[in-house]
């Protein structure tokens, strides 16, 4: 009886086989639109922190839950064995919270105005926000490996691990000794480490 | 050297003395702002589940937590008795997604267009989003008590919860029954449960 | 002479045979847009008010006028028999205005945070404003058939008739009944006469 | 029992006395909203079309209706006596969408791009729209009065009148006829007819 | 060892080829897009300044410039011969800045609410702000040619020339003269020039 | 005539003396704006570039050009001197567009996702776009001093450079080590020059 409407889908979950706009991506045909499309269980898995930083992320961004497109919303698993690391980044285009569910943790953010560095350590149950753009850590400073899930306020808000930026790619050496104020030989040698080149 | 810049502040902690805007809160003056506008402990305390509903929600929206001002995020625990129920309702400005830390937990929510139920059974690590303003619940399905976080797309979502909209408030009984089909007896009975008048 | 400029369109009509996205469908090619694709009749013609409501909608949404796609615009148009009533509903992404053109019609919407109901009766020429998301409805409370035409700030706002959601769907009865603190009995009637089953 | 939440109000009715922002007027105090400030009775009375357009406009925007603050939305009641006219005006900051209730309007758009007008003779019932910042204009093309409705997707428009803009200002008569390609004459007649200055 | 993300691309360089949704054009796959995407010489060319208005508008709107795609900004180069004239025009979808490079330029804008005009002489590394959707124009009043630069809030702002949207079109002279104000031989006197028939 | 509206203004310059919010400053009073609040010269001196980077940068976001606030935009000057460099950085919440005027600026950025850097060099008159909060840089790889302004999409976008981020701080100097993959005494050293503490 109140059935006397003909509506669009009044959600938008992602067909990624067509292309990204600047909005997300278009939606799946409302016909193909399941309950499994709105549920991700790939947070539930801890990650394999034997590496270099001693820590995981899984993500579930656009890409990996197309249930999240269009919605502002994403989410990421943070897995800090002892003396883990989450090193320096950025997500370009989103603000993030995190909540730590298991262990102590150690969180800062940068202001870019001011240089003043915001850092607490966080306990299990505190949540602690980064804003939009801004570079941030967090490290394990607990006894005990550190559990912690983050919410950001995009479906695709990017990651930019500044370590990653600067020596995973294949500038010059010398051009990105100038722009970061680093040493040349510094630079080579994270080069190295991380998989750079030139 | 670099320090060439005046710049404003790269963040808006809320004024909550400030009259509210409609994209927030003005903000608190930047030499006031400490770490701690930023760190919320607030969730970290299981709610009293001794009620009509076995469940509790804790809120960090804007008004509880400032620093989530103008980021465009939102956060919330639930705490579920065994058979607790987090009753129908909408947040009328923003998505919603829920991650199931404890317990095993129902969760659904329906379609405006074609009142289609997307309903399925979250565990431990799975994460469902309910799209922006559409009605959705949560029930312990479950043999132990749940506990769940929910992230949301503002600072300041607001939550309407149907059977309080309905009859905790000072609508005429017949009003009500009028609008939303129900049995004046019913809406009478369930005005007497939830507080409402008239 | 001033023509020096390769432009695109300065619109977008839906194409409504592509893939919708988050910011609504893709543009039909501009050399197929004619006046006709901005001008809309469908809401000229009173709606069939015999029914259970006593009432009518008719809706000018993107997908039955291409021309508001991209705009933040939609409209619907209301007929009320004597003693009609557009049910409880919401729209989960615009705000409403209702411009009264004939009749008398009892108009309110619910607070989220306060359960409060701003409820008047509205006469010829009045308008009144329901913010994004909030419950409301419309009663003709007077005399003679109504006939209100509604503006929405989006072009695809959605509509949710709580009704509908809660009893012409297929959740079983118990759910409903747990979600929304109402009788099994009451559930089950309600759910025969709007459609719903289990 | 639902009631163990603390929030800000879901709506933001304007404030005027305090300093408009980007996103609109500071809220009211939710203590003294009542749901007076959600309607507006002013676009009840016709306009008086007794002068040199033979039309009339009343709006109801922000500064009018504070009820309409931070919700997108607008609106404005065109009275056209026979041979009135709406000129040719924009909008700077928002669509628009007409509605014709009575006589017979010939209205029109003209694209930015191309220069194309997009013209056409609109009967009761009929709606139209006009994409964000256009130019277009209403003409009484029928043999009675006509009454309609617009409403905008921003809660503050703004209005800007081409004849106004042109004539009614204190810009030396030289510069507007550089910029316009008009007669100096012209310019010196419309001026004094429309009450500018230089 | 940080490359454990899959990510979508973090920029939406526009696909021309495809149709433009309300928020731009859909992005070129990543594998195709390169640094010459991200770089533009059209604006580096002086403009031929030989026509009526002894000016010229060299646009880089998303259509000429595809890497703007989505990201809030185009750009403009204005060269204007002495006693050259950018005529009055809008932006229907952005706010515009000029930077002056070299000789001067005395540029205006009028309030829509108020018919002030804002209007000054501007010298070499000025800049001026020209606020969303406002009628504007540049005019060189120096005794050199002009360069001057402008960049725009929107990949798409669009361009409404007010002497082209008025004259070089097909609308009858009579209705333009009625919704303008101006004499039908001034009008079709400006057709003739401009272009416009009817 | 056409005088019959009473409007907010159609603009909002800032005053910086009230609280910021979200989506900006709140506006000066109408009757207090002059045609100099959407004036600014700040940008037409060259900068000083007698320091460590030989270069300099002059900003007009909102604090130092009030006129900007709303209207999402600012602008920079950047001086270079012959090897001078505007050292990696991102700005948090804007894109921007550099255009060179004079000399020859080698620029770049990195993408997030790949790392890939999209690197090229630009001479006068070409225009280059820093898609949202990646990092980028400009140095002039040219034999004479470089003159270049950037426009941004946001009126305070932010600037976060890297090397003042990591160095110029009280961050323990482990702490940066850690997050950075530095060595601790290269991080001593460049806190020593940045002016970093601890």
């Amino acid at each position: 009886m109140i059935s006397y409407f003909l509506l669009p889908q009044d959600f938008c979950v992602a067909d990624l086989s067509l292309s990204d706009t600047p909005s997300g991506y278009p939606c799946k045909k409302p016909s193909t639109v399941t309950v499994d499309d709105f549920v991700f269980s790939g947070l539930g898995v801890a990650g394999n922190t034997s590496n270099l930083i001693k820590a995981a992320v899984n993500l579930a961004f656009v890409a990996q839950f197309p249930g999240f497109n269009g919605l502002g919303l994403s989410m990421g698993r943070l897995d800090l064995a002892v003396d883990g690391v989450i090193p320096l980044h950025t997500h370009p285009e989103g603000s993030e919270v995190i909540l730590v569910i298991e262990g102590t943790i150690s969180a800062g953010f940068i202001s870019a105005s001011t240089n003043v560095v915001y850092f607490k350590t966080l306990n299990k149950g505190d949540i602690m926000v980064f804003p939009q753009g801004l570079l941030h850590f967090q490290i394990n400073s607990g006894k005990i490996p550190a559990l912690a899930f983050v919410s950001l306020s995009s479906a695709n808000p990017g990651i930019q691990v500044t370590g990653s930026a600067l020596f995973a790619n294949d500038l010059p050496t010398e051009v990105v000794a100038k722009v970061t104020f680093l040493d040349v030989a510094e630079v080579k040698k994270l080069k190295g480490i991380l998989g750079g080149t030139n």
